[in-house]
């Protein structure tokens, strides 16, 4: 796998630790390219990974206060931001996608290996525990930020009046049932979210079965 | 100003605060229509706001051991992820436009009143403080977030081989004086910053005179 750095190398004189972590750098741009299913609410197009992370990282500072435990911030926000970075090599998963859990899985642990191991070596241990904290959900900071991914194309969906919950064989009980770990991190949020959810079925912009 | 929420209301069961907040968290979504001067350094189209403000994000994680003075890293995010909001109503105002500075300081003021004043009062005032900061730039954690902003931008145009360096009338020496401000929140930053504009100018990515 060769770097976008290594297309047009920085100056020599940029060395060491540095030099790692500006090739990391330019590297994750690609996250830019990484297109979603949501389509955006302002215009008619589809969101990308880094523009999704911008909008959870902001959601974090905003709805913070309805986390059902206290939670740090700035720690969720590190974790919402770097959640979706293994997708820059194992592409992006669809929620309502039938691809099997393991392949996916196996996927993205080669990808963090290949995408982190460009930073120097505690940099890489510290992204890979972020990552694996969200991932496993257990943390209350792990749980909102989980809730912050799932709460926002549902406000999408919401906005686009169906979105992916016109995705083939999706009913209004399947979005509910995949949405459902919005309350692990906020009972408030939940209800908000369930609220939005079935006043889209009820529209027709879900199936009702 | 009619909101993106107002277009197709949320359930009215979402009330009071929580309303407010998720019609802000909407309304944000128009910083992915922002578009930049700036191309990519993964695919040859323009970025956006959003994009750009998730990157300067995650390098405030990887770069923050630069700064000169300790800061808070949290924080530092927080001031990144708002930076630019105002620009969803007063628009971009690339670094090299003559665009006289007391009228586009006079657009994002009138912006930050909307656009802020769409949150519940104490929120209001908490986002207002931030991007009061971070324009100010007296605290450590503002003055590392613009060498942020400044830095970017350097990195996408080495990537271009020169992209806004390219800009009518700008020189190599003009694109030294308006990133000096880097070396405010980082000196080896700034270093570095210096190598890639130099090194692209000796190249002929930016104009000698």
């Amino acid at each position: 796998m060769s770097t976008l750095e290594s297309s047009n190398p920085l100056p020599s004189v940029i060395t060491g630790r540095l030099r790692a972590q500006l090739t990391f750098i330019l590297e994750v741009d690609k996250l830019k390219t990484i297109v979603r299913r949501s389509t955006l609410a302002s215009v008619d197009r589809l969101e990308n990974d880094a523009e999704h992370s911008w909008h959870l990282a902001l959601m974090v500072t905003v709805l913070a206060e309805h986390s059902d435990v206290p939670i740090d911030v700035g720690h969720t926000i590190e974790l919402v931001l770097v959640h979706d970075l293994v997708e820059i090599y194992a592409g992006d998963t669809p929620l309502y996608d039938r691809t099997a859990p393991d392949v996916q899985q196996q996927r993205e642990e080669q990808a963090a290996g290949q995408l982190f191991g460009l930073l120097p070596e505690d940099q890489e241990l510290r992204f890979r525990a972020l990552w694996d904290e969200f991932e496993a959900r257990v943390t209350p900071e792990a749980r909102f930020a989980k809730a912050m991914d799932r709460l926002e194309p549902t406000l999408l969906n919401w906005m686009a009046r169906g979105g992916t919950w016109q995705s083939p064989g999706v009913t209004t009980a399947e979005v509910l049932e995949r949405k459902a770990v919005i309350a692990d991190g906020s009972e408030s949020l939940w209800q908000a979210a369930r609220a939005v959810i079935q006043e889209g079925g009820s529209r027709g912009w879900s199936r009702q079965e």
